[in-house]
């Protein structure tokens, strides 16, 4: 069996997000679609990186496909990129196709996901509105800064996640900064995995506390609370997008899945 | 009679051009009947610096807007953006609201307009879609860059130009540049004025010339033409957005205006 990698990028606007759902555009819908056509495939199904949110866009998505035996995966990643480029429609993008190096898995080998929250607190951009969400107030980027600091390492997220069962919301939060870009303020999130709404529930705690309206011992207090907050507000999807996902160099990556499936035997979600 | 001055970006694509048409969305339209609304006048009229065509974008666009006798200017402008932007849909952002300096006119003081056209000649980004033209091949930013200066100074563009009765194409093209940004190229034109469709004419010429279809020679001869060259793409209307609209120091704005208006007497058309 071999496998493919796909780059992928999209505008989450008109999207119900990235996993299929029947009767609903779906981006995993939209792409398993014309891979099962141009490959003559009954079927295509992709693994994926991050399960964005409907709305939530992506400049650095990946996902793996397993070919069937007998089909050449160089020879077909040459041409699938192309191929897709001209059927899909203009809001999602297949980057680049690939064969997966040995042991590669597009969600288990991943180590690191990279999420950006946009704001606009001062004159929006008309051609930027898709992704930035409007803030009525001024940002101060020190204020975020400061706030992100207590939030990084390894905590408990409960607080900042929608409840699952059988699912812990242990993460660690690798970095958090933010920048101001003319009348835009970026805030990145990079950890080695999220679990769901979490970026969006930390941009909202995050600027509680940068406008004063909490203060960083109540953000601390967050990482000891046993479920999600009630008062943080789950701020808009549109402003969010995936941009980079971090996997270890290949020659590592036979190794790690061996392990990943060790700890999957243990705990039914690794994520 | 005082005048306001309003800089305002939008995205065009939803838009059929600046100007009002009866049952058609437009900018002007739009932003006249909130205008209207807001400062409870029967009607506002809007003079702009450049009229764009169906699905062109601006982000520093300029327009006046003269007030009944006995408003106040200062009083009115101090609160209209703010207000604008409350009532207005997203793809039209009022930017700012000043009172305009003696003797301005949007249209006839500006100095400068500067267009940008954009193009992906890569992998094309699904979140910058709306303002950027996919091209399909290698762009060479020299050989753009070389063809601009062929195009650069005092000429008659007639070539480049929707033929209007009465009307002259003579323009100063006061600069051409073309630059990448990683997956686009963008070329910037800055004119005293432009023409209709001029700023997409130009684009499909420099591309037809960088792309090695045609060479210099046939681009300087175009220089020379008294009818529009048909063999001219006129590109996309989605990859052209109005940067910036230039005019004279405040202090210079009144005997500009003079000058102008001596000049229309001479000749009905004086964009």
């Amino acid at each position: 069996m071999s496998r493919l990698r796909l780059d992928i990028a999209y505008d989450g606007t008109d999207f119900h997000g990235w996993a299929a759902q029947e009767g609903l555009r779906t981006v995993q819908g939209e792409l398993q679609l014309w891979l099962a056509r141009l490959l003559r495939l009954d079927s295509a199904a992709l693994t994926v990186a991050g399960r964005t949110d409907a709305g939530v866009h992506a400049r650095g998505q990946v996902a793996h496909l397993d070919l069937p035996d007998g089909m050449d995966a160089r020879e077909t990643a040459a041409a699938l990129a192309r191929k897709l480029r001209a059927v899909l429609p203009e809001d999602v993008v297949v980057r680049q196709v690939g064969v997966a190096p040995a042991g590669f898995d597009a969600r288990f080998s991943a180590i690191w996901r990279l999420y950006t929250y946009r704001l606009c607190d001062r004159v929006p951009d008309p051609l930027n509105r898709r992704n930035v969400t409007p803030f009525d107030g001024d940002l101060d980027v020190e204020a975020i800064n400061a706030a992100g600091q207590v939030l990084v390492g390894l905590h408990d997220f409960t607080a900042f996640c929608k409840a699952r069962e059988g699912a812990t919301a242990i993460r660690t939060l690798q970095q958090v900064e933010a920048w101001r870009y003319g009348d835009n303020v970026e805030i990145t999130f990079q950890a080695d995995a999220f679990c769901h709404s979490m970026v969006r529930s930390l941009t909202g705690a995050l600027l509680l506390v940068a406008t004063g309206k909490r203060d960083l011992a109540w953000l601390a207090g967050l990482l000891d609370a046993d479920a999600r907050a009630g008062e943080i507000t789950v701020m808009p999807a549109r402003g969010l997008t995936l941009e980079e996902v971090g996997y270890p160099p290949d020659e590592l990556l036979a190794g790690r899945a061996q392990e990943a499936r060790n700890t999957r035997t243990l705990t039914p979600e690794a994520k």
